[in-house]
């Protein structure tokens, strides 16, 4: 496996192999460690001496199921610290069919031009990307299928990436060419818009990745498909549901962000929105829609969907739990029709769905337009494709937005918009939100399904930390996060894998190490961008606002919160 | 001498004797002291945890010469860290007659109310400010001469500290009843919209301040007022130009921002708007116009001016070197007139004139208007004091606008625009932007004087780290920094006044202490905020990019910078 290295000053390429630093690393994990050697961390985010770093996993490129995922990072121009995000889709197989580990982008180019980067087996073309420009995601990839044919894998943004907006994403097509997988958060997508990079284009190479014990892998995938079936929510839940499973029981706990943060449920709604009424509705509308949906291949828990409109027709793909909420309950919206359309616009223009939620919730609540009002999100949607002035205020996420239009109650930590878990209700998560490296991302340190009152403030440091710790050793492997329900209490069905594929001895202990090592990485790279005890906090309204109906306030002690890592670090 | 508590929830006051923590401090000093003991560093801004402070200097009320400023502090919405601003006028010596040394508002309304405070001898009442909502400073400042006799002293805020703009000042009213002095920087004007305060009003009392040795201080007196005389700066230069006898020494260092930073000198409109140019046109025009113009009783400088139209016509008092480079050559706009009307504009929404002249500069070179459209600027003023998305955008400040707009050269320190040096061509004020507390503010340690090479990176540090302590010092006595010029190496032509007025045993070695000090607890504050070394940086544009004509780049070493404060810290 080699590293690409892509410089956008000269429009050049190399490979180089992994070196002694870079050999044992891969996805987040890779990503911090480059980062940490190569990037200083004071630099202008959206500057030349920020890299792009793009990376695969252990496994990637050998089929076994939720282990093709991509890693996306650099400095972010939303925190000011590091950001790792990642994405499904077919583009962390394609890249290891490739023969490489990760794609690193430096400079930038010195005039304002875009440009294509197409990868074959033993060559790297640059493009002109200029009749692309302004052109959303699913108008880009249709022109690149027709260009390249459609086996090719895409990572690309849309206008708000050109536009260097802190709430743009980075897409990646799936398997069924839709350009909906986002390594969404963090304003990746601007750093790749600086960079003046429209796509990277992945050949199709019929390549197998190499796997030093055969049969010892065989038998090590049967061993993890045997989990990921027989668990009850990568076997049933998921499948069946996809992730808006998840709604049910966040509902429950009072913890749906409705309306900006100020409601925990919406009872009225709730049959339409939960779990079964979506999968009611997309069965009863057939058509293109389908409840569930791989997104990578190898899958076999498929917790993605297909939403189709009253006639059938594909509205977006997928609908997930973060993207329903942030762009539904937390804009006063209930119509699932609106929410996949807002879904839709969001990966169309490249925007994270979460920041732009967020984002335009914080604008609803300054009164720009009132909660509830699609036709309104919509325009500002559009807004943000334009770049427009109030389509910029919004595109630079909810920090930005909340500052410039007068806003009181912000939901953001590190300045990133908080995600579809109210940290009032799931402390746990709250926990993560504020500690975490990444800024208020529930994927680095998800508590839902560990076995603790969500309500109470007790417990939550040390299942935060715990998930925290996973989740930073996955997001290094690249194995999905719905895995983890399957795999986290049996490290040795991955360990297993990864010493089938590669003839290492890894013990399963190492999975462990790896998450500290990664989280302690992050937290250099942020000490040294000027993160202190001071960021890990959380804006005041959580702490004193009453969340109905339970009447909750994040109450997790702030003293407890200035120790988080000190189990980690010495 | 006494503070004033007022507590912003409850509208009620109290008035306490300085204890043994504050009884030594005023001014900068006692802002420090009092944020440090009694504020959250990781506050909201904006929220009621913050106090807005406001004190006067240890000489208040006694009518010495240049020792009547006033203070203004808070944890900054600009910065998020410590801030102090002061300005002259009337407003120190009247609070020092009412036996007051700081004011300190706590709290915020709990509903959106705005209120005027109205401070007498031995009374302090709340009324309410809603007829004045909206008002800009000249016209609410008629209203309450109207009312209450034109020797009230005023402190307010513009439409733009209503809107809780972090651009928003403090202003005060002057000796002729212009509210044109500013505590202008860090947004404080907008810590007092959100504390629901529109304007506090101080009645004239003819009461004299005590003072403990009368032939003392009298005979100290007179040696400050020789001091000041005789110095070539205090007893010539800036009586005769005014402040703007500053732009013939910068612009022959190629150091004025001109058009956003990027260039250094404006050579065909030199002669007009040099300090020879700007004294002629006023003397010339005649009528309301005057070239000196004392902004306190007592003063023997008079460094203010009142600046006519064609008809003799007052368009603005003063026009300041500050606000002539940054409302004219740094938007490309060259007619006195236009820069006066714009400074008018400043004075009259309640916004520093330095952060909106950098912000609209930023604006400029996003292309939102041209560079020297002066139409253009009036209508992004206007837009500020209306509320609008795009005046919000720039009334935030230059970092808020340089984001929303995706401006790359953003001309900001700690988040605050940099003022009328070019740090590349003055690089002892480049050391100060980059390390002190208070952002990028030129008054925290001026160097133009210092006898040193300002184009060479050598002896910065030194130059700057001995003025910020001094102008530490006497920011906290409260003395103007334009005698600094006459008093700077004489320190005991301020300890006499000090002792002879307290009965104090001040040594002269006293003020570097006192300086050395209020660095040492504002650092502390901002360390608790979360600032670190990586604050301490200055944006890559100034390390990389040659400022015409020169072809100078900020080049004192980062290494040094990131040990500029180890002489004053253990």
């Amino acid at each position: 496996m080699q590293i690409l290295r892509v410089n956008m000053d000269q429009r050049s390429t190399s490979r180089e192999d992994l070196d002694d630093h870079c050999r044992d690393w891969a996805g987040r994990g890779l990503i911090a460690r480059v980062l940490l050697r190569e990037v200083e961390p004071t630099c202008a985010a959206l500057g030349p001496r920020n890299k792009l770093i793009i990376a695969n996993g252990f496994l990637a490129g050998t089929r076994v199921s939720s282990s093709g995922r991509i890693s996306v990072g650099a400095k972010s121009p939303l925190t000011g610290g590091i950001k790792e995000a990642n994405a499904g889709g077919v583009a962390g197989d394609a890249l290891a069919r490739l023969g490489l580990r990760s794609i690193v982008v430096e400079g930038s180019p010195k005039e304002d031009a875009l440009y294509l980067l197409k990868i074959g087996k033993d060559s790297a073309e640059f493009l002109s990307a200029e009749e692309f420009r302004g052109l959303g995601t699913y108008a880009l990839c249709d022109k690149l299928y027709e260009r390249y044919g459609k086996k090719i894998a895409v990572i690309c943004i849309g206008p708000a990436g050109e536009h260097r907006m802190a709430a743009a994403g980075v897409a990646v097509n799936d398997a069924d060419g839709y350009p909906s997988r986002y390594a969404g958060r963090g304003g990746l997508g601007a750093v790749m818009g600086a960079k003046g990079l429209k796509a990277i284009v992945l050949e199709d190479v019929r390549a197998e990745v190499p796997i030093a014990n055969k049969e010892a892998f065989r038998e090590a995938q049967k061993r993890l498909n045997a989990a990921l079936l027989e668990n009850p929510s990568t076997g049933k839940e998921f499948p069946e549901y996809g992730t808006i499973s998840m709604l049910n029981k966040i509902h429950k706990l009072g913890g749906i962000p409705t309306r900006n943060f100020s409601q925990g449920t919406f009872d009225e709604h709730y049959p339409k929105l939960s779990a079964e009424g979506v999968r009611q509705t997309i069965v009863e509308r057939g058509g293109e829609g389908t409840p569930t949906h791989g997104c990578m291949q190898g899958c076999v828990i498929r917790c993605s969907n297909v939403f189709p409109d009253a006639r059938g027709k594909a509205i977006v793909s997928p609908l997930e739990y973060e993207n329903l909420v942030m762009l539904g309950p937390n804009l006063g919206i209930f119509s699932l029709d609106q929410i996949a359309k807002l879904n839709y616009m969001c990966n169309d223009f490249g925007t994270d769905t979460i920041e732009t939620g967020v984002s335009i919730g914080v604008a609803m609540e300054a009164g720009i337009i009132p909660f509830g009002d699609f036709e309104g999100a919509a325009k500002l949607m559009n807004g943000i494709a334009e770049g427009t002035v109030l389509g910029r205020v919004i595109g630079q996420g909810a920090a930005t937005a909340g500052r410039v239009l007068g806003v009181k109650r912000v939901p953001v930590m590190k300045g990133q918009g908080v995600a579809a878990y109210d940290p009032r209700a799931v402390k746990g998560i709250g926990v993560s939100y504020v500690t975490s490296p990444m800024g208020a991302d529930h994927t680095a340190g998800h508590t839902v399904y560990a076995k603790i009152d969500h309500h109470l403030p007790e417990g939550q440091i040390q299942t935060s930390l715990a998930s925290q710790i996973l989740r930073a050793a996955y997001d290094t492997v690249c194995i999905c996060g719905f895995a983890i329900a399957a795999i986290g209490g049996n490290p040795t069905l991955i360990t297993d894998l990864m010493n089938a594929t590669h003839g290492t001895k890894l013990e399963p202990t190492s999975i462990q190490e790896m998450g500290k090592q990664v989280l302690r990485m992050e937290r250099t790279f942020n000490k040294s961008a000027g993160f202190t005890k001071a960021h890990d906090t959380c804006p005041e309204f959580f702490r004193t606002e009453k969340l109905p109906p339970y009447d909750l306030t994040f109450d997790v002690p702030q003293e407890d919160i200035d120790h988080f890592f000190d189990p980690i670090e010495n």
